[in-house]
This record gives C-alpha cells, structure tokens and sequence, in this order.
C-alpha cells in the first residue's frame, strides 16, 4: 500500500494524527461525549473533494493565464436517515470572482478535474449521485 | 442539502476553511506549487474514515466498559496509476494494547462499525475494496 494514515487515541472521543508534517486532531461533540477539540470526521469527506478540486482548477487556470480575484468551492451533501447515515448525494458550487474571467476556460479547468484529475471526485461518483454547478460574480453559469 | 463544507482560497496552492469552529489550512507540496502549509486533500479520504471508525470503536467499547489502554487505526491505500489518480484500494488496521482485552467484545465493536454505523466506510465500500484486519498487542487476530 502506497499512503497510510494512522490516528492514534488521545483520550474520551478525542484522536490524533500527523499528515504531511501536519498535527491534526479530531473529536466528537459534546453530545456523544466529545469536547469539540478538533472537527468530526465525516465531514472530512467532504474537504477532501472540496480540496482536490479545487486544487486542480486553481493550478489548471494559472497555466492557461487566468487569476480570478476569488476562488472558492463549496461541498453540499445529504445524507441518509438510516444507519449507517452517509452521505448519497454531494452537489459542488464553484463560485469565481473577477472582471473579464473567460467563461470557456473556467469551464474547461472545472472540467477536466471532473473528469480527469480529481482522484476523490473519481472514487466518490462510483458510490453517490454528484454533481455541480459553476457561478461567476455570484452567477450562476448554464454549463 | 444538510451539510457543507466551503473552501476559500487564500493564495498559490493555499485554501481555507472552518470546519465545527476550527480553521483547516490544506496546501500542495512544493513540486506543484505549494508551500506545505497545510495538508494534502486526498489523504483526507483516508482520516476521514479512520476517524468515523475509530470514534465508532471506542463509544462501543466503553458501553460494553472495555477500556484499551492503547488504540489506533491506521487506514493504508493504493493509488491507481493512472489518471484519475485514485484511492481504489483500503486496508483498515485495528490496533488496541491492554491486558485481558475481552477478544468477542473487541471484535463485536469493529463488526458494529463496519457494519452498521461507520458512513465513510459505506460509501467507499460502493466504489472501492475495502478490507481490514484487528490487532491486539501487536498480534493479528483471525476475525
């Protein structure tokens, strides 16, 4: 196997793990016994896309020479009623801001990490409905 | 939708965001542009279901009152080669340290996970193999 990560107990709910040189704790809520020392864990999922993404489209956009002036990207997910309660639908919003920021090219980087380098968005798509939407200045662009 | 995550960028490889009031920095390495700032997003995949897992163990356990001196789960993965670049492969390993650990308890508590109430699993387990094993005292036990 070619990535580990190993979380290790601290104590109650609390875990803690080093990725990338980078202390991370997780922890539950105070409802089920945790004390909210670092986030819970399932939404890491959704980071995980939002991250992978949105690298790619970031360093996708400053080869083909376009900076928006804001970049961010937003993971929306529901999840089941039933146990175990997961998330079957993920939507994601990249929102863009700038001045003259050309619509082909945004949609281009948007898609080809969809379709070719997003390795979280790729594993996630084989289980659950995604999808997306793409706005610019607020807007939302008809892909 | 009844969860999101929203990720802001910050500058280069850099991006933000809060997650149960607890600010999250991810960054590339520096191959790609980055500086290291903060995690990579793919391996994030890989804390998020030992985290879901590993909380799901614990709180089991201590309702059977089974308390590990030690516990960790190290979650490894395999990487396609090809692009999408992508998780195809997970092997969870369970590892508690104590003495008398009541072996059917240790194993009901991870099947319970597994099974019932561990949702990043449930969704992985749709797309990928997903496989693992328990360890008590450094010793592999046959589930």
């Amino acid at each position: 196997m070619d990535t580990s990560v190993k979380l290790s107990h601290l104590e109650k709910m609390q875990f803690e793990t080093e990725l990338n040189g980078h202390k991370i704790t997780i922890d539950a809520d105070e409802k089920v016994g945790g004390e909210n020392k670092g986030p819970r864990p399932k939404p890491l999922m959704l980071l995980s896309l939002a991250g992978c993404t949105a690298m790619d489209v970031i360093s996708i956009l400053r080869k083909m020479r376009v900076e928006p002036d804001d970049f961010d990207v937003e993971v929306q997910a529901d999840q089941t009623d039933e146990h175990p309660k997961h998330y079957h639908k993920m939507h994601v919003v990249y929102s863009f801001g700038g001045t003259d920021l050309p619509l082909d090219k945004v949609k281009k980087a948007v898609n080809l990490s969809e379709e070719r380098y997003c390795g979280v968005s790729a594993v996630y798509r084989k289980a659950i409905e995604l999808t997306s939407e793409i706005r610019i200045n607020g807007e939302r662009i008809d892909e």
